[in-house]
C-alpha cells in the first residue's frame, strides 16, 4: 500500500516559556546548563516568579520535529497528549499550522505540559519541564492504522521516563516488527542516557532502533567513554545508522563502517539553541525520505538547525525547502 | 504625599497571538488593515483555523505602555481583568516581570482576552480581538487608594468601547477632580475616534483630558478633516497637551501655541509595528516624569518606538534606558 506518510513523531506535547537569564541565574538556582529538568507546579510557580518577561511557542522534542518535516514538505503525522486549554489550543494550532496531522488527544485531568526555557546570552537553553497531560500518553492513544500509515515512527527519548509511554513505543515495535516501517529514536540528554542506557543499548543490539539520534555528550555517555572516537568505534559495531550532532563542528552520520560529515557554517549570532537537535533530525529524516545519501541528509540537518538557532523558538522561520534548494541538496 | 506611582495604567489586559500574513491574506478576509476588529468566539476560531504558527506575547494597548514605562525604570501600576487560566497566569507574569504592580482582577466566567494580529511584510498589524475577562472590567474595581497614589492616569481609548468601562474612568475622573493628577488619554485607532469623537472631544474641552496621545489618522479623525495642519491647528485651540505620531516622519507635541517635533532614524528593516504608539507614549510620558521637555519626552518616544518596531512583539528587548542615556536624553 501507498503510505500516508514518511514520517510519524511521538513525543511529549509541550509549549515553550523561552526567556532570557544570564549565567549566573543558572548558578544561583543550582541549575544543570544545557539539561531538561523535572519539575513540580510549585517549583514552576516560583521559578515563573523569579525570570523576567517570556515569549510563548509550541515546542515538544518530537514536535519540533515534525513541524520541521513539514516545513520541508514532507508528510507528518504526530502523537501526543494535551488538554483542553489554551496551550492545548495553541499547540494543536500550530501542529497543523506546519502541515502535521495531529489530531489531538485531549487529557481531562491535567494542563496541557509546559517548560520553562532559560536561554542564556551564549544561546544554551536549560529547560525546566512541568509535565502535565503529556505524561498521560499510553497504549491506549496508539491507533494501528496511523501506525502502519507511516514509514518512520521517531520517538523522542524523553517518552523514557514515562511507564505509559514506554507501553506505548513497545506496543508500537511490536506492531512494525515484521513490517518495512523503521524506528527511529532521538537520545534527548545524556541523563536520560545515564537512566535509560541499558534500554537503549538493547533495543539497538536486537535492531529495534534502526535510525539513532543524538550529541556528542549523548552518544559518549551511552558508551560510556570519554572519547568521541571511541563511542562512535563502539556504535558503529552495532550496525544502527545514527546521526550525531557536534554543534558548532557540525554533525556525523554512520552506519557500521559507513561515514559521512557536514560541516556547518558560522553561525556569528547564535540566539536560541532551543529546538537546534530537533530540527536536525527533522532535515536528516526528510533527505532519509526523499533518497538523499547519508552526507546529503546530514548537510540537510545542519542547514535547518543552523537556521533556527538564529532567532527564539525551535521552529524554522525562513522557507527551508528554499534554504536546501540554494545549498544544492534538494530539488 | 509622596506619591507610589509616576504612572498608573488602564486598559484591555490582552494576550497577542502574533502571525505573518500576507497582504492576499488581509484582501481575503475582507480585513480593514492595521486596525482593531472585535470578533466573537466563532470568527476567532474560523480565523486562527485559517493563520499559520503564531508566536504568544503578552499586549493590551494601555499594559503596553506600562511595560514600557516600567523598563524605562519609571514606577508604574496598572488595572486590568483577566482569567485564572493560562493566558492570565501569562499576562500578569509579564507585567510583573517588566516591574509594573499589577494586582490581578479576575473575572470569572469569560477567559482571558486574546487578539490574532497579523503582521504583513510591511510590519504593518492588523488586530482581531476576542474580548473575554477584560470586558468586565468596571467601576467596581476601582480602588481609591491606587488612583490618588498615581501622578498621571492613562487610558487606551478602546476602553470607551464598554460601557462598564466608561463608568470606571467617570468614577476616576471624579476621584482626581480637585486634585493635580492627571489623565491622560490614548485615541486608540481612528474607528475608535470616530464612535466616540463627541466624548473625546468634550472630556479634552472640560480639561479632564490634559494630555492626549494618538497618530495622524487619529487626530483628522478627531477634527474631522483631511488635513493634519488644520487639524493640528484645531486641537491647539483646545491646549490640551498632545503627542501625535506621524510613522516613519517621527512625532510632534504640541500645547497650545507651543510645539515640538522629533524625527525618527531611518528603520532598514520593519518587522512589526504592533505596540509602536503604545511605547511612543511610556518614551513621553517617562520623559515627563523626569521633567524632559516637550522636545526630548517626543524624541525619547520615538527612540523607544523605533525599538519595537524592528522585532515581532510589542514591548522592548533591549535596555531603553540605555538607548535614552546613549541618546543624551537621560542622565
Amino acid at each position: 500500500m501507498t503510505k500516508k506518510y514518511e514520517l510519524l513523531t511521538v513525543g511529549n506535547a509541550i509549549i515553550d516559556i523561552l526567556v532570557t537569564v544570564d549565567e549566573q541565574f543558572l548558578i544561583d538556582q543550582k541549575l544543570e546548563k544545557s539539561a531538561m529538568k523535572l519539575i513540580d507546579e510549585q517549583e514552576t510557580a516560583s521559578l515563573y516568579s523569579k525570570v523576567g518577561e517570556a515569549t510563548e511557542k509550541s515546542g515538544g522534542s518530537a514536535a519540533n520535529t515534525a513541524i520541521g518535516f513539514g516545513k520541508f514538505g514532507g508528510s507528518v503525522s504526530y502523537i501526543g497528549t494535551i488538554a483542553k486549554d489554551q496551550f492545548g489550543t495553541v499547540f494543536n494550532h500550530d501542529m497543523n499550522a506546519a502541515n502535521v496531522d495531529y489530531q489531538p488527544i485531549f487529557i481531562d485531568d491535567k494542563p496541557t505540559s509546559q517548560s520553562i526555557i532559560l536561554v542564556t546570552p551564549d544561546g544554551e537553553r536549560t529547560m525546566n519541564t512541568y509535565l502535565g497531560a503529556s505524561t498521560d500518553l499510553g497504549p491506549e492513544h496508539i491507533v494501528k492504522e496511523q501506525i502502519l500509515a507511516a514509514k518512520v515512527i521517531y520517538f523522542e527519548g524523553y517518552l523514557w521516563y514515562q511507564p505509559p509511554a514506554r507501553k506505548a513505543f513497545g506496543l508500537i515495535a511490536e506492531m512494525v516488527k515484521d513490517t518495512d516501517i523503521k524506528i527511529a529514536v532521538s537520545l534527548a540528554d545524556q541523563f536520560c542516557v545515564d537512566n535509560f542506557r541499558d534500554d537503549f543499548k538493547a533495543l539497538i543490539a536486537d535492531g529495534t532502533i534502526e535510525i539513532l539520534f543524538g550529541n556528542e555528550d549523548e552518544i559518549k555517555a551511552l558508551y560510556q567513554t570519554e572519547s568521541f572516537d571511541d563511542a562512535m568505534a563502539d556504535n558503529a559495531k552495532t550496525g544502527v545508522l545514527s546521526f550525531i550532532t557536534r554543534g558548532a563542528e557540525g554533525a556525523e552520520a554512520q552506519r557500521g563502517s559507513e561515514m559521512a560529515q557536514a560541516s556547518v557554517d558560522p553561525v556569528y549570532n547564535i540566539v536560541d539553541l532551543t529546538g537546534a537537535g530537533d530540527i536536525f533530525a527533522s532535515g536528516a529524516l526528510y533527505g532519509l525520505s526523499i533518497g538523499l545519501n547519508l552526507e546529503n541528509c546530514t548537510k540537510l540537518g545542519c542547514l535547518a538547525a543552523r537556521e533556527v538557532i538564529q532567532h527564539m523558538g525551535p521552529h524554522p522561520r525562513v522557507d527551508i525547502i528554499k534554504l536546501g534548494q540554494q545549498a544544492g541538496l534538494i530539488g
